[in-house]
């Protein structure tokens, strides 16, 4: 397993990665950080990590693990590969962990690029929100190497209550866009039954405690519907962040010719959210009611509108 | 409230019927029965139950309640008001359970006609399926007058573990439609799910198990997840039903002028089923991943099916 890890590197300061990068400070690791935007990192710096000004700067630090968590593909390649990346500095044996919700078949592409330079690349991305980072209760879905995973598995434990280990390169990422497939599809149930109950002027209350208790229980019937019986549309989970790990799932089914229908329209309704509004695609995810409401003539929120 | 009640009938001794029924006695009340193939009351005849010759001769012998659980709205229209139904024999008073999925429109006819004769009805759907109706543990949806629902709530709780009164009469129908609706797409997102991360070779056991922990938990996942990724197709809950269901979900939305895309999309991939083999309807439910395997050029069965 090799000597224990002391020296760890941060990439990506937002709502995410900020409070996993503390968590790791305040373990007592040494931390070097660096952010695209770098007022971000003021916070981290006063409690005492050192902020460096590239990728490629970090990495000649000499860190054993470089953390990620940006955006997306195109985001993580640039950290990567771009002018001032990791890959042309990093000393052989460094391990980057991508918590990142990126694409599959790109992450088996860097995983690739990064060995030609001795360098591992473990795919990692997290679900529970930034409710989930800052207490650190999230779970992690992780693929790599089983002996680069044994390794940073106890800097996991720092940041996620739940980490597994689901296989190669390129597992984490997939069993993240299979999370987000189901949670999509889900909620469009939850939120026609809802439409159904409201239209029928069933108590929604009500409803939803008979429902969760039984075979249509789900989490996201139980936390969302609520919401959206309320018309409380704020995120939680942005809209434009589950549209861009559903272009992530669409990818991958297109790859794979897969004909995913279910999502496909779940991720229509999505996107009528987002393209109706300026603000839609920051609300959160069970303002997809809105797309319902909008096809059915009523609100939710409006009590009185039974036919 | 009005003194205990102290004998009932049961009209309609199938898969859930019979043990509901035989609860029923066993929890000391005078039963008589009542079902169009006599010979599935043998048992409960044995065990100290008056099997009758009609709903009429049932309604004229005097019980304070009559459950019925038979199929599909005709069912009960028949037993109501066909030529031998409860309704040319009833006394005033008396209170009708009905335990069937119909549909909640029919069911406020129904209402307003037995109450002509001052028959009360109450819709009754149950959830928990055979497993539940033999262990007693059903939820049930109850719709119609407080003052009768809290008259009959002793005699529910003997079959139910989770009795809710959802409002005027319909309600309960309602409450087991929009359930009906919430699993269809949730089962549907599930088996996109697992088609995604099966073309992926992801693990699917360790892929439930994370997903199950997180926001994209659900009853259906937890319980037909680990079916749908052995092949197990057996029921549980029949497609047949659940289409007969999901019939009454659409017939309710388009009354309402409701468009339910999610669900029309999930009872097609049921329909596809049923369609494909004689005996695809008697499948359990979970066998919706057929459609999507046919879509999808694959099978969950065939392990050595990646691309």
């Amino acid at each position: 397993m090799g000597k224990a890890i002391t020296h760890v590197g941060y990439i990506g300061l937002g709502i995410m990665g900020k409070p996993m990068a503390g968590h790791l400070l305040a373990s007592g690791l040494q931390l070097s950080v660096w952010n695209r935007t770098r007022s971000k990192a003021a916070e981290l710096d006063s409690a005492g990590a050192l902020v460096l000004d590239s990728p490629a700067a970090m990495a000649a630090h000499g860190p054993e693990v470089i953390f990620l968590n940006v955006t997306d593909t195109p985001d993580v390649e640039a950290v990567l590969f771009g002018e001032q990346g990791i890959a042309g500095t990093a000393r052989p044996g460094l391990i980057v962990v991508d918590h990142s919700t990126i694409s599959p078949e790109a992450t088996r592409r860097f995983a690739e690029r990064l060995s030609a330079s001795g360098v591992t690349l473990l795919d990692a991305p997290v679900s529970g929100g930034d409710v989930g980072a800052r207490a650190a209760t999230l779970s992690i879905m992780v693929g790599g190497p089983a002996e680069a995973f044994a390794r940073v598995k106890p800097l996991l434990e720092i940041v996620g209550r739940s980490i597994t280990h689901l296989g190669p390169v390129g597992a984490g990422q997939t069993c993240k866009a299979c999370n987000q497939a189901a949670i999509a599809s889900a909620l469009l149930g939850v939120c026609e039954a809802m439409a159904l109950a409201r239209r029928e002027g069933l108590d929604l209350e009500k409803m939803i405690g008979v429902l969760g208790a039984g075979a249509a229980g789900s989490w996201q019937l139980n936390n969302l519907g609520p919401r959206i019986a309320g018309g409380d549309h704020a995120p939680g989970f942005m809209i434009d962040l589950m549209l861009k790990d559903l272009a992530i799932v669409a990818d991958t089914a297109r790859q794979r010719k897969l004909p995913l229908n279910g999502v496909s329209l779940a991720e229509s309704y999505f996107r009528a959210v987002a393209a109706s509004d300026p603000a839609g695609g920051r609300l959160g995810t069970q303002a997809m009611a809105k797309t319902v409401e909008r096809l059915g003539g009523f609100t939710f929120a409006d009590e009185s509108g039974v036919a």
